[in-house]
């Protein structure tokens, strides 16, 4: 659904801290506490909402407010952390910008775990974790979600094949002509990954390779190319719609 | 398709014109001019792809090289425009940035019209159009495209459901919870559009009146809450698995 927060812009903050959050006193401090103490300006008495990508979401109200920390007094939780699809997004990191919006659409869309994979055309070897978990942690607060996807450690194709587990449909962008995405994915279980190649395309090689993997699915994803984070958005969406949950 | 040029990366620049395009000598200048000059340092004899967003993708040979402009020689059509689903994207203007994404996606996802709407939420009231052109056009390029979606003027939201034509379905996302999208879709005819809110969502009026509208269809795009850009995108990927042309 369409965010669509209470007019006027709610004012309650919404923030991630590390977990497991429990009843009692917590210390924020670091980029949160800034957010918090000087754009937010809140003060004691006010109340945030915290979630821990474990638990789930709490209330919690101010109670002091320092130069570069504030305490605050976690009350109740208001919700357990959502269930999602089991569906991955394995990915060949994209440049900087491009890598970023991958990782927020499939924070937004549910995915459940992200998957950086390094392929021979990949342009950046080492994906800088922290900045997309850091832009799938903003995605998250912005859109009242209590789930981030898990990251994994990046990994090379062969050694993602090589190991990839039997219950697991492996759909993957077919240029020679896969299935048509929708049809595919309804058939398949509520458990998938998405491939998805870097800016340049899989090489001969891997395609090779990941077709012989037997779990692989080609699909098509219609007859005009997509740039690759547009590819990962729409099968993500493809998926949610035909096997996930977007029927409820 | 994954966007797989040639590796490595093909040599043959690629550019919009203003058209018509026809055999004959032409004459590139301003910001292509310095792509093609500067950046891409063609030398006269060297090829040149073509498009117009009209008659379609013409080889063409460089020249002469200039200081500010370059002389081609257009010698064939290589290909016809694309033909596109009949799919409009009626969007409010989201924040620079996000309304850049929104465009580029609209473009490569085959769109053919995108509608400028004005809400009451809305944020940007004057979308600056040139600027959206201007994504949709890198996107074409880039991408290998030879249509670009047209941009209608800007128009408020209730002059647009005043006016809406009689023959094309509308599907928006329905926060009461609408008919799953991927089924809802499937039903309709190959005609339609996706109306998609601002940052801050419709108003409750605005909701009546959409719902109002005869040809509405209210649709769900899941449990999660989506930011505008990521509906229409993920929207926009759904219809054409389901009614568009994935499935060729």
């Amino acid at each position: 659904m369409i965010a669509t927060p209470a007019w006027p812009p709610q004012s309650t903050p919404r923030l991630y801290v590390a977990g497991p959050l429990a009843p009692g006193s917590i210390r924020i401090d670091g980029t949160a506490a800034h957010y918090l103490g000087v754009v937010m300006r809140i003060k004691p008495g006010v109340p945030v909402k915290l979630f821990d990508d474990m638990t789930g979401e709490w209330l919690a109200v101010a109670t002091s407010i320092g130069k570069r920390d504030l305490m605050l007094d976690v009350t109740e939780r208001l919700r357990a952390r959502d269930a999602v699809p089991d569906l991955w997004l394995c990915a060949a990191p994209l440049k900087k910008g491009r890598v970023d919006w991958m990782a927020e659409k499939a924070c937004e869309l549910g995915v459940a775990r992200f998957v950086p994979v390094i392929t021979r055309r990949t342009i950046v070897d080492k994906p800088n974790v922290d900045r997309l978990r850091a832009h799938m942690i903003e995605a998250a607060e912005q859109c009242d979600r209590t789930a981030i996807p898990e990251i994994a450690d990046p990994i090379k194709l062969a050694s993602l094949l090589r190991d990839w587990p039997a219950d697991r449909t492996l759909f993957f962008a077919d240029e020679t002509g896969g299935a048509p995405a929708a049809q595919a994915m309804q058939v398949g279980s509520g458990v998938a990954a998405i491939l998805i190649g870097p800016e340049g395309g899989f090489d001969s090689e891997e395609r090779l390779a990941i077709r012989a993997c037997p779990q692989a699915v080609g699909i098509t994803l219609g007859p005009r190319i997509l740039r690759a984070d547009t590819a990962a958005a729409a099968a993500i969406a493809v998926w949610m719609a035909s096997a996930g949950d977007w029927d409820r």
